[in-house]
């Protein structure tokens, strides 16, 4: 029995035919990411293959006060799919048509199904490239929606940064287009950057005008090995306090290490570990190379180990990128439980200790892992899900992990969101501001039809 | 007489004392920028000292439903300053401190009335620069409030991405801090590209935090001349679509040059003119200047003109930055008024060369400037302010201008704001999302008196 009235799933039906379903498999798929978060699933789902399809399916529900989620990839860390309060799963994932590239502009615009795999695919053959890369095959919706990033951040930046516009469909059903494709503008109110990280809470996104780069003429990647956590930490602060601009800089700590050989069959040195890429002219990788060497050594690192084929470099970040799933696989039927916080890189070799500490009496599986260059690290957690003693004890080091960045002046989630899992954490980093930002929900969306029970706590004022 | 309540008057006047202030010649100051547009005065003045002070004024003139404009250091060329529906002018140049800065996490925190000379004053010693560079020297929160670029955008951003938080007052008198210290978040909306941007419509801001780069090791400046505009504009494409990082990429056109001789005693080559300066290792500027070398050349430019000592770079950078002024001072009692477009790079020689054309039978002097890396460019006319023939010569040049810009997906404004110049364009640019700009001005103003009359056209739904 679905939620939804007759009169609806009629409407639904007559508009969609197949392309709109109540089956309770595809219900079930929908309703969850790719994390420990308790699913909720939805009354039904949409498959959409254009925008206008995301809007008739938005005018049809808010008629009805019915909520709408938008589905993307399904690699959401932190309960963003959950359908806490029912409703319809809009995916999007058939909307997967790359819209235009120009190379002469390095931009493109896709359909927010897009995968970030499919465009650079595509894309590799015309010499360009686009950089963000959360690990996950995320879609481009996804990773807007959510304000992801990911390993080449240090150097290219975030979905922020590399988001040129957006259409969006707002909870009236109304499409609206955020901006053009000039690389800045004065214009008006960001609405660009508004709808980025806004979790779908606010419109839904159907298409995304990115930054494309070109491939770098040289590209190199190496391995070095450190004694300890803290000595790897400080080469990476050190790499970016002097501005080099490495590509990639990702910690990975020894337990990682291991989890990645056995997922992977690899067999890296099992030490904590620091991985670089390096971009630019033969001219400049060279420098990078000799600078971060340097520093290197002057922090007890061990020689690089490098990648140096094409092929080499595509197993190492293959690794590093199935780190998540390479935790998860050490324990039969756990799920993945990833933290995430993000501190001034001044800040980041304290709270990485301090929850090495946390971790050393910890009974789950676990392993850091980071993207140090931004000051932003993970814990990934292998976690039996149906022990409430084990989620208690992995929410109790998150939550020490998170009051920790917060109390330098950090964010409870550098890349993940805050979908229903940092909720609780919103008001003590932002204070009143978040009272502020239910202004702005209420305001856009006055029914609080888009993905209920997403960012904004209950105790905001006013309530939403 | 002011429009003020004797009772507002005499609140304000009990808690500011001598800082709050009626007088004609202040108001007349305050009521413009230094720009064409007609002053239209505030009934008052208020000089804050802190963001309480700010938040009092707010809060006092709120109770009354009397508009707040925030003043910086009056630099504003579209007419923000403008108290269209009187109001108290919030003067916040006293708020001139530096809050903190941290050399380790390459950021600081600075009243809103800091300005950009005196913030790279205080950094210069520590090795750190601020490099937005408007030309103007502009107050950080004015910068901040009309998302400021400039020379170095090419290289490191506009406003939007290196502001990395701020303290704002709400209309409500409430004080609210949009972010921390992190480089990247993904914890809730974007509230502080909500204010970069905004104007003083939606809120006042008093503190910002910046990011800072490290001075380059070897910074290099040349000037290198080409035979007409179109190879001038044709060479910076290339340069960008090769992605070389080079810090200022600028075009002055030949009237330009002449201005600027004039104005600085400089004796540059009359010519059409593309300014470079590259930041970095010594072998990285190298190897920047022979690609760049190798382009200009491919595209009739003659040989680079160095500026090889600080003096030099200097001298040049000034008469750069002083181009608004020279042209301007070229005509007795003339105002300047500074057209503002930003299209994709590779509409940009097309607008150009249209712009060149619709200068050619123009009355008014005017000479051709530009950002071209950003694809952004200005037109500076030296206008009689007296004579309404010129002031709809030049409106209707720009008008053009404008609506070529956004016919190829660009932009009303890249960099000058929308203020009360580019209102009329507003929809044309954004259709529809200029609506959903009024729900949340509307909503977050509700009184309606931050900066009336800015930014929003009159026939927006629902009415601001």
């Amino acid at each position: 029995m679905s939620a939804l009235s007759p009169a609806l799933i009629e409407a639904l039906y007559d508009r969609f035919g197949d392309r709109f379903s109540t089956s309770q498999p595809l219900r079930e798929q929908h309703g969850r990411g790719e994390s420990h978060h308790i699913a909720a699933i939805p009354d039904a789902i949409v498959f959409a293959e254009n925008t206008e399809d995301v809007a008739e399916t938005v005018r049809l529900c808010a008629a009805e006060g019915v909520p709408v989620v938008a589905f993307g990839a399904g690699t959401s860390l932190e309960g963003h799919l959950s359908a806490v309060r029912g409703g319809v799963s809009i995916d999007l994932s058939r909307m997967s048509q790359i819209v235009r590239i120009s190379a002469e502009d390095l931009d493109c615009t896709v359909e927010a199904g897009v995968t970030r795999e499919q465009l650079n695919a595509h894309l590799r053959d015309m010499g360009l490239f686009f950089p963000i890369d959360p690990g996950a095959n995320a879609s481009i919706g996804g990773m807007a929606s959510t304000r992801a990033s990911g390993t080449n951040a240090v150097r290219y930046g975030t979905m922020r940064e590399n988001v040129l516009s957006l259409t969006v469909v707002l909870p009236s059903g109304q499409i609206i287009r955020t901006g053009g494709r000039a690389r800045k503008s004065s214009a008006g109110y960001d609405l660009t950057r508004l709808f980025v990280g806004s979790e779908g809470t606010l419109g839904i996104i159907t298409e995304v005008t990115l930054r494309l780069y070109g491939i770098p003429e040289t590209t190199s990647a190496a391995l070095c090995s450190f004694e300890n956590v803290e000595q790897a930490v400080a080469a990476a602060i050190a790499v970016v306090q002097l501005g080099i601009p490495v590509a990639r800089m990702e910690l990975m700590d020894r337990g990682l290490i291991e989890a990645v050989n056995a997922y992977s069959n690899l067999s890296l040195k099992i030490e904590d570990t620091l991985a670089f890429e390096f971009h630019g002219s033969p001219a400049s990788v060279q420098e990078q190379v000799e600078m971060v060497a340097g520093i290197v050594g002057d922090n007890g690192g061990k020689d690089f180990e490098w990648a140096n084929t094409p092929e080499e470099r595509n197993r190492l970040w293959k690794a590093r990128h199935n780190a998540f799933y390479a935790v998860v696989s050490q324990r039969a039927n756990a799920k993945g439980w990833s933290s995430d916080v993000c501190v001034p890189v001044s800040q980041l070799s304290a709270c990485i200790l301090d929850t090495r500490e946390l971790l050393r009496s910890c009974s789950v599986p676990a392993a850091i892992l980071g993207h140090v260059g931004d000051g932003n690290y993970h814990v990934v957690f292998a976690v039996d899900p149906t022990s409430q003693a084990e989620l208690d004890e992995v929410a109790a080091i998150n939550k020490k992990m998170v009051e920790y960045a917060i109390s330098v002046d950090g964010t409870s989630t550098g890349e993940h969101g805050v979908g229903t899992g940092k909720i609780k954490y919103l008001r003590q980093e932002h204070g009143d501001a978040v009272d502020l930002m239910a202004v702005i929900k209420n305001a856009i969306d006055p029914k609080g039809i888009m993905n209920p029970g997403k960012i904004l706590p209950n105790d905001v004022s006013p309530a939403v």
